[in-house]
Parts: C-alpha cells; structure tokens; sequence
C-alpha cells in the first residue's frame, strides 16, 4: 500500500485552519500539508513551494491528493498542473468531511478507491436540514 | 424576497478563515458571520452567541442560513436546536463553492430555491482530477 500525502491549497488562510481544525478532532496527522495564497502573496512562489512537496513526495514513492477550494483560480490552476507534471491527483471543494475520510482511510485503501472514498464522503456530507 | 443571513459555525477557526476567504473573492458581505468552537471554549457561550445572531435575524424578518462544517459534534448541534427553535436552516459539509453561491443568489431567489442551489452547488463543486 503506498502511503499518500495530503496537500490542502485554498484562497487565503482557511484550508491552513482547516487542517488545524481536523487535527484538533483526530489528532495529528503525517504527511499532512496545508498552503494559502493571501493577498500581496505571490502566485509563483506558492507553485514552487506546492512542487517542492509533491516532487518531495513522489520521489519517495508517495501519492499526493491535493484538495483544493474550487476549481478555477490559482490553487485549482497550481494543483492541475501537479497533476499533468507529476501525476498527482486533485479534488475540488474541500470540506472537513473530505480530510477525515483521507486521514481515516488513507492507509488502507488503494489510490482509486481512497479518492473515490473521499469525493463520495464531502458529497454525502452535504445535507440540509430540515 | 427575504433577506438571508449566512452564519458558518465550525470546529476551530476555519470558518472564520473560510468566510474571509469568500470575501477576499466576492469583496465584503453584509449579514455573514463567522463563529469557530476552539480548544478550551465554553459550548454554552457559543451556543448563546449563534442564538442571539439568530433571534435578532429573525425578528428583523430575516432568513438564516447556518453552514456547518459536518453533521455530528457541537456546530451542527447548536445549528440543529437553532432549526428548531427558531425555523432557521442547516446545511452540513460546508465548502467555499456553497458561500459563493448563497452570497451570489440569496437577493434573487425564495428561500427553498436558494438552499436547493447552495447545496447543489456544494456537491458539484466537488469534482476529482483526472
């Protein structure tokens, strides 16, 4: 079973926050990323630092899922080209639900099934009430 | 048409990052709070805040919209009384795709209309590469 990485990359700082908050429920996790493109920040230097952990990854036989806010800006655009360079993979409209399936289920599911796992839970996850 | 009050309660501070990170896409927002349960905060002190948001909207003749970040823990459950108490609205698995789509669409649609489009939204916003 490869070992995969989770690399969070949104608009600002709250997929930073979001990794804190799903760590304050499940604890720690490895292999556990989190990058926010605030104002003033530049785009360029977000994609080195986003290559420089996939490569990182890859290069000692890791998958990287790379969630991103919403597909179109920066952080979906940086994690397209993660994908088509170095075959990681990228799911769009991160949610908590999406990050406790991964950590939950990463080490025991294979690549397809855990990606599908996780895009099934952040669907599921959305319910309105009443 | 009734104006909609967006209020995002999550564990820790991601919602909070979350709504600014909306309003550094879409510029500021009237009616939208943000309210996070850290490490160490009183349950009951946020529960009274959600509820004073909530009463005051509604008796001003508004709708509300609370967005939880998953269903199950102390957010949804003080979104689930509020629902309730006070007819306000839940949706779980809160994504940056919803608030996008609520603050685009709340002052064109009737309320049932409106939330069937934030969690549409939601889940197809929530899409994998390749």
């Amino acid at each position: 079973m490869k070992q995969t990485v989770a690399l969070v990359i949104t608009h600002g700082r709250f997929g930073i926050e979001l990794l804190k908050s799903v760590e304050m429920i499940m604890g720690e996790q490895q292999d556990a990323y989190a990058l926010g493109l605030c104002l003033g920040n530049d785009v360029d230097e977000l994609r080195q630092e986003v290559e420089r952990i996939v490569k990182e990854s890859k290069e000692t036989g890791k998958e990287v899922v790379i969630l991103v806010d919403l597909l179109g800006g920066s952080p979906s655009n940086i994690g397209l080209y993660m994908a088509k360079m170095y075959d990681a993979k990228v799911i769009t409209g991160v949610n908590i639900v999406m990050l406790i399936e991964l950590f939950s289920s990463r080490d025991g599911k294979e690549p397809a099934e855990l990606l599908a796992a996780v895009t099934g839970s952040g669907i599921e996850g959305i319910k309105q009430f009443p």
